[in-house]
């Protein structure tokens, strides 16, 4: 079970540029779902709780996130309105980029009724949520202490990608934010630069910086840290450690990774890695099949998975990406 | 001159519904703006007051609203969102539908200058707004009574269209909130079904009922009510009347009309309408003119009108629509 | 629970022809999972069961009916191919026409298990089934009539649309396919040319068809018997009567319906219809309910129903047509 | 074989205008490449003559022409440009125009050697040409004076369709220009509108106008006159008449055509009338094949045919227009 | 003359995969119709032979390939149904795919008469087949040896190209199914892979493989080998060699090829080098030239060449690739 | 202020190529103009003169113009035709090409009043124009001069960019034809393969070239050289050099620029370059800003930079490209 915003994501149709674009692609994105979306599409049984608006946008979003196969039954109706992001491609020398508008959304109104709460977390054993729930604020982040609760109470496994957004809060609001709901983490999911800036890890190894974590947060199982590094314009080189609670260390290879869109490419990792510790598998294999899936994610446009667990099996396993398969 | 908020439009692209949409047509529009747009193609000189947020989407609306000729220099860039709205097709029995997300764009947070106010008005011979805009309330309707005062001052006309909207606010909200308005306007436009709902004008035929708008309001000098009755799911009748405050009055034919997009009709009259009362022309000239404009506006896709001032002329004289020029 | 094909549906994009087409839209359809889509729109609990091939064409159909809520659980993975049709839409005088390229698909030669039977029938009250999975014949059929012999043994009403496809088979080989069916159905759906084609309904008036179907089909509870009348190329009248097995009868009002697609009509009435039944709607709700789905259905693009229940409702009791939802 | 100016078609996409679009389809069509295409799909053996540029566009152009089976080995390829022009459809009250930029096109400057006018000749029983040739003038009205007399030596029948175009030429030069050509004329087509305008056929009565100009232009052996009247701003009604040498005369029934596209209809109706013609059909015959593709030619866009032979009889001898062949 | 199966081709529009797209684009394709277009588009008389169904799909593949100036008179039409692949771009690290959906087409069920055989090869100095036409079976592969025995009987030059396919058969069957028409070949092209799988020409050099062939089948005049290896994730390095009977042998420099698309290269290749090798040209300048149509090629979408003689020069010539030509 | 000939572009639609196109996409270009639109986006003043033809393409072109900013009063519409160029992009091994259909435009047949003459000057301290308006010739050229005289008489700066145009004219005839106009120019701007071409400038270093082009055209203030060299199909390095009046030079870093469409580069370089200049900016900073923009361009489709000020200078200042902004 994941929780968080449910955005409609706006970008401009074909190659064009907002300032004179005349259509877009309409699609639906948020960490948190696109993290059940993966684990769906991995073969895991994922649950996704939101709180959207009483219309039609709402009727397609839930439409869209049931057909991975996600359990929508959690995702409520109430009046108010959907958040809503802009996000241009990189074009040649101009960075990707993001307009926000999801101030008031319906997910930062809802107050579930204790009801709610206990339908949602019914037959749960894992519970995954990300920074930016916290950051949107709102009842939102009092709806996730509430969960994290129950979660404790019950020996619900929890997980968090700390995914730090800049355009949402600063550096400073972020590490006093997040430090209250970290002591119900089992499993931290942050890249090297975001364990930096908020919690201060200077090392310059990401093991060193994984190890920093798990002192400066003791509650923590595993730490898992990612490092992603520009090639060129197209490309970046990627890779991501991991260290558990008995000091043992894992890493995966590096991947030299094509970014035809770079959104939603750490929430892949998130959904296959966390389907993978679900059912049991060593770390080092769920770090390299999470690593596997954020490649291959690189190569599709939207923030959802749209590939099968056999194309990440693939891709984990594959020597070589040349040919036509006929 | 005329102020209000202009939106980002977003409708399903070709003939899909929102429920199921991949992709939309973007476009901008707004009441206010139409009227701009409308009465520059038709070759008035006409200036549009905003404000909006300071990102790349302003800046399309900026440059759209520009193309057609309309002065651009007092849509103000402040910290904010721009509002948007959602509008779906007719498609066979099922109506044409709007969703607004409008909830605190950046023009119910803008609180001008004077300055800045002086500066709009400068050189302006004639305002406009709608009722939409003290629909939404904020500082938008602060604002809109300074302008209102200052036009009073300096004797600049002012027109009104009512636009009654409920999904923005009741009957009784509505004839509450439009009254402190009305004692500014001169030239008031109204579809008789809002005047029986908002105004009590309960007589049936529309001439009456500008009447009874003039005993109402004694300031306005010309007031316009217009009528529109569906003929069959594509086409609508419509007919226009007023009334000056000399007792006098006009009625346009009335007009069968093709409805490919109903949306800006209105606007379409306004702007076309007030092109001509501003250049001094004859009441009944302005109703007939403004008629063939709606008419004409009901065959073109969006909020804003394409057509030129000779497309309006050979609508207006026109005999026959059958044939290819060629 | 429905069972039957689903097909790759293939249109030509825009208004192009497929003789000059270089692009289409892509979807999916079949008469019995446009059944169980209808029902699953209006509310009710619906399955579909069918044997697709085990490549990205299948996972795209099954994403799209489990979409709109439809239990997709036993939409069954084997190897074989998936049917296909072509649909070019009716344009001026040429009429609508379709390319069936079904032959040999995943379904006609899939030959289920007990346990799969059993598990598909597990909580079923309600089976629907359409002469065209009697049509494709192969094992199809032969799953069907296993199907249909344990819903007879469980009481689960079965109804049934004639649905006679001339491009699959003849008259002849229609009314003998369908008789040995026939005996296991309670609810029976024909329109008026069918009943008078294959089961020699010669009489004028459609209740008096239903009454002769009654007649030959003594174990039918209810008959439900449509007409349609070209009005113009691109409108329709249509109704509907039922006769139950205490002779009483029932009729909906005529509609007058524009129509932007047929294909998928009388299967919006089937899943509307039958979502009321099961939920024990009297018969003429039943009727007009259907009857108001249908003729939305007209207004949409693809086989599957987009609307809601809701708007079903505002159809059923609106007096008008006209406007925009503002 | 046909003779004339082929030029690329620009009209905007969608159901945008040309004011504001940013895509644009792309076509080919010229009156007489049309009568080509059309005969040729209705199984006629077609060839057509013209000249273009030596550059993508030309090459495109006779791969298209050729696709429909038309002899396109006399479409030279000399320097110079393409001819072209806008179309904008009908939309509500605004009518469909089309802006012409055909001026200095090859052909206009192409001078066949006599060796290539024997060459295009050769295996000929039959050449169409239109008024549009005589009105772009230049070498174009040399070539095809060239032309109508190596046909009269051979005894080559020739046909010819009036087409005036008033952003062509004016009435008078139109009256003038033709004159010279219309002594090499077998059968005469001619709408009665231009029929009064050119040729002072004042006759009420299309008949009477066909025999008026059999009177006027002796050498004449068919003349057809049709007639169009708008019904509604989609309709409009179309009827044909002929008289030949003899005195005979004939009548089409009249039609009642759902007009989504006018340009291309007359063309359709050339082209479909004498392929049946060609083969030695009864004149009353070919007005009807004639007119059942003008009525099925204005439900297709662009200036092609792209229906078959088969389609045609079946409006020719169709009932009713409804339904879907499935 | 070429001969074997033409498809339907579809491939998800934009960038968007199978499994989420709701548009695709159109085409045709099949590697011996490729390869004849090829020819015609470099100036060759070329002509192609196959079996379709009688409907609209097939009018469209006919006209497509006629457009090109391949002659389509022997292109037949039976009862049955069109070959279909659906093939998905690669994108970032998932390779491009194709799903075959082609069993039971029209070809594998048609069987000439002797008269029609005549009539395809009257005129034929050179025909062309492809291991697929072996692989799909059913009456094409008895058709082609009867086109076989034809050709050895009046001298008529015959090339294969091997165009192993996994998805159609194993390598065991490919290498027996092979055998029986070998004997009839005078030139074979073949990949260095499939010579080594299904000839096991296990030597490391191109030119050792091809000599490797002559041996093993000692009818073949000219053997050509080429070879690929991904350079990067859009880039391949392509060479080609040829050995004729003589023994002498050539070879081409090695390109490095920007991959837009795979599909139909080999096949742009083949057309390119058989027209040049029709026409007489030395057997260097042949590799040369139909490594150029390949290079070329891949920067195209789609089965079919659309470039011309003249493009396919310049890049043989060419020294540099910047630049706009203006 | 700048001068010269705006078109319309017709670019194949996606990834098609002219041959094979259906849909286009429509824009407008024109060396002159995409110099006044770059430097508007900039930030300066910036008036465009031209003559266009009196119809909705026209209206259309100055809509554009206008949208960015630019003063399009001085847009003249006049009897004629627009030109017209079609272009290809690059694709693969397949250079970018331009077809230009541009003979006879409105531009060439325009004689401005001397009214209209002062009226364009009216408040303007710079003017630029290219050598395009040279070589297309007509009353362009002799306007052209008119213009020239008045800016010396009035110490207006008058800037050229070479442009050189193989399809337009000869090297010999841009030679001479340039010369008449050089004496006029205080900035120039050329590239360094023009310069050897048209001013034999045959040293290596691109300063060495500057200073020769200062003594061949003593009049000079400024010269601009640039150089481009291909790095791989998608990629070329930039650079360019300045020398002043007082025999300073400067020079830009070299850039390696990601070309994802390269029509417009130069002009965006010298829109930038020139509104920093006009600003009275350092030599060396106007060129790095200019290079900034060219950069920026490439990534652009189109001929007008969309991007805003600040775009450029983060591309200025600019030490990665990688990320997301969000």
């Amino acid at each position: 079970m994941t929780f968080g915003e449910l955005m409609l994501r706006i970008s401009p149709a074909g190659d064009s540029r907002l300032v004179t674009a005349t259509g877009a692609d309409l699609a639906f994105g948020g960490a948190e779902c696109n993290v059940a979306v993966a684990a769906a599409r991995m073969g895991a049984s994922a649950r996704y709780v939101t709180a959207l608006p009483d219309n039609s946008l709402a009727d397609a979003a839930i439409m869209k996130v049931r057909s991975f196969g996600v359990d929508t039954a959690h995702m409520h109706s109430i009046p108010g309105r959907m958040g809503i992001y802009f996000v241009e491609p990189a074009s040649g020398l101009q960075p990707a980029s993001v307009i926000y508008d999801r101030a008031g959304s319906a997910v930062t109104c809802w107050n579930p009724t204790d009801t709610e709460l206990e339908g949602m977390l019914a037959g749960v054993t894992h519970f995954h949520f990300t920074g930016i729930t916290v950051a949107i604020g709102g009842e939102a982040v009092l709806t996730l202490i509430r969960i994290l609760e129950r979660c404790k109470e019950r020996g619900i496994h929890v997980s968090m990608d700390v995914n730090y957004r800049m355009k949402l809060w600063s550096v400073d609001a972020a590490a006093n934010g997040l430090s209250p709901v970290l002591c119900y983490v089992d499993t931290l999911i942050c890249n090297e630069n975001h364990a930096r800036l908020l919690f201060e890890c200077t090392a310059e190894a990401d093991l060193e910086k994984a190890n920093l974590l798990h002192v400066r947060f003791p509650g923590l199982t595993n730490v898992v840290v990612s490092r992603r590094r520009a090639v060129d314009e197209t490309h970046d080189a990627w890779s991501v450690v991991a260290a558990d609670a008995n000091g043992h260390s894992f890493q995966s290879s590096k991947r030299n990774i094509n970014m035809i869109e770079r959104v939603g490419g750490g929430d892949a990792f998130a959904g296959a890695f966390l389907s993978e510790l679900m059912s049991g598998r060593a770390l080092e294999h769920c770090l390299n099949f999470g690593a596997a899936a954020l490649a291959l994610k690189h190569g599709i446009r939207g923030d959802f998975c749209t590939f099968t667990r056999k194309d990440v099996e693939s891709v984990m396993f594959a020597n070589s990406t040349s040919g036509v398969v006929r």
